[in-house]
């Protein structure tokens, strides 16, 4: 029921899903009315693999997560987890609040042993990898410890989808000098460092995000957050000033292309699909790159990012297959494990 | 002698500044050899309002605050902060450590009355306006007090530069909602809200950074830099990306248009200037937006970006000219005085 979209764009996904996976099943959680309108002849069972069950309840976005824990014991959100806690499901998956989900996957799943608090991971384009960042908005205020905990989590994370031993680990900060930052960067610097479970390299800072291979890259969720949704915003708007430049040149060049008629067909697609825009399209693909994982859960949980269309949470289907496939939540506890045999 | 150009940059921004300013002077401070260098024919003489001293002394990007505070009393930074201090000048313009100018300031220049420590002002394009942020940088924690007198010298900073009487003012948070935020933002709240000399607006998402008008946006050092940094390298990937694609499209644009001999005339013009970067390119002109400022000390002083060119220099220069003339010292100083008489 999440996401802006919410069944209009999650049934689709689905069915899309289920084609492109031929042994993976789904259970799709809500509101019979609003599930089975986005169906083929209001028909659930023609599509195969697919199962439907309906709730009485849907968790809003403006629900706080202790309201939502509370009041929402049947929602779709809460049987889906449920459906994972018992053991019928592998992964869950959600559009919606994010708040509420980590609450009730607490709640239902339980946490890590050896963390104080899950954290949202995310990935984000870069042209020879992507980077992990975390933790994109769970914790507002973190410890070092805690940002040593994320540093753990997402190394058992990437080495597991990645097949990378030890894949390079940095701590977001302004500048790469020891000096810089506030005093939790700096005392998880030293924490990180001394850690031989992990590949620590040191500062980075907000402008090299979207540079290198694969990299992960640690901070607190209210700098996370913003960091992310800067990022949002500026391509956004980059984005925006292209389709208004591009939607006032056209009229201009049709004159000169008319006189061509190869040049009508093959120009516009040219730019529609195989110049300007399509590096972009491929670099920022929201199936390449939604869906951000509550680390440190007992179980894949997957947030679909609220604005997601179909190829979007489609994508974030696959980020919980793979991740329940890699085994991300044994190698997480394996890890962590790893690290209090250690300390 | 500051940032990535030196003064093969400033040098030349300087006669461009003096050449739009008929009435403006310049005092340039520096290495006497790297100086000259740059002047046609070595002579400083001959261009008209602008005049040479020597220093023994630079700093350099990797000093210390304190060390270059210590060391450094014959640096083209220390002398020119001095100039102001001494009234022979009246603003002080700097591409260099943003750090070292900061404590020099605060040693030669004194802090206005009523605030812990001066912030950095940067301002961001708007489709309508522009956006103040503060702090980008200069303190990585923050009390919520801090925040408050971030926003009555922004607002004071604002209503000189733009003349409007109560600029809106946003706390940058991770979501709109009272709920959301730290403890620090969360207080911070509270106070800019009960602030009658403030205009505020509540919280604002990062997402929404470059969207509206004119908007003052107050964050803590750390969160500020962080997010002016992801919002730059998101621009300059995307931008590669375009450069790319560019390249790699203009030969299959070729065949199409050679057959129409105004099409090979107007439409890589159209392409180049008129169309699909020109609104990005005057969107982050950097003649329009380098140059921020360490508000809070008792004269205009302005960092120019270590990447700057000569017109972005420049711009930093007429930032400088623009707060002098506005008497933005001036106008902290009252403001604050006014919130004191309040409190």
């Amino acid at each position: 029921m999440g996401g802006d979209g919410g069944p209009a764009v999650i049934v689709p996904a689905a069915i899309r899903f289920l084609s492109n996976n031929p042994d993976a099943e789904l259970v799709l959680y809500g509101l019979e009315d609003e599930l089975l309108k986005h169906f083929p002849n209001r028909d659930p069972l023609g599509i195969d693999r697919c199962r439907v069950q309906y709730s009485s309840q849907v968790v809003s976005d403006q629900e706080s997560p202790s309201a939502a824990l509370r009041h929402k014991q049947d929602s779709s959100m809460w049987l889906a987890l449920q459906s994972v806690a018992q053991g019928s499901a592998g992964a869950c998956i959600s559009g919606g609040n994010t708040g509420a989900l980590m609450a009730m996957g607490l709640k239902l799943l339980g946490i890590s042993e050896g963390i104080d608090r899950p954290a949202i991971c995310t990935a984000l384009p870069r042209q020879e990898g992507r980077c992990y960042l975390l933790d994109a908005g769970a914790n507002v205020d973190c410890s070092a410890q805690q940002l040593q905990q994320f540093a753990l989590m997402a190394t058992a994370l990437v080495s597991a989808l990645e097949q990378i031993a030890q894949p390079p680990c940095a701590l977001l900060n302004i500048g790469k000098e020891r000096i810089k930052g506030n005093k939790v960067v700096k005392e998880a610097a030293e924490l990180l460092a001394a850690n031989s479970i992990l590949n620590y390299t040191g500062f980075i800072e907000a402008d090299d995000l979207l540079r290198g291979g694969i990299e992960i890259v640690i901070c607190d969720g209210f700098v996370g957050n913003v960091t992310l949704k800067a990022i949002e915003g500026a391509a956004r708007m980059i984005l925006e000033h292209l389709m208004l430049a591009k939607s006032s040149m056209q009229p201009s060049l049709k004159p000169a292309l008319a006189k061509s008629p190869e040049a009508d067909l093959s120009v516009p697609s040219g730019l529609e699909s195989e110049g300007v825009y399509a590096g972009l399209r491929q670099a920022f693909d929201p199936g390449q790159f939604n869906g951000a994982i509550l680390l440190g859960l007992n179980a894949v949980v997957i947030k679909s990012h609220g604005s997601a269309d179909k190829a979007g949470y489609c994508g974030a289907l696959e980020r919980a297959a793979q991740a329940h496939q890699a085994d991300v939540t044994g190698q997480v506890a394996r890890y962590l494990k790893n690290y209090m045999a250690q300390a």
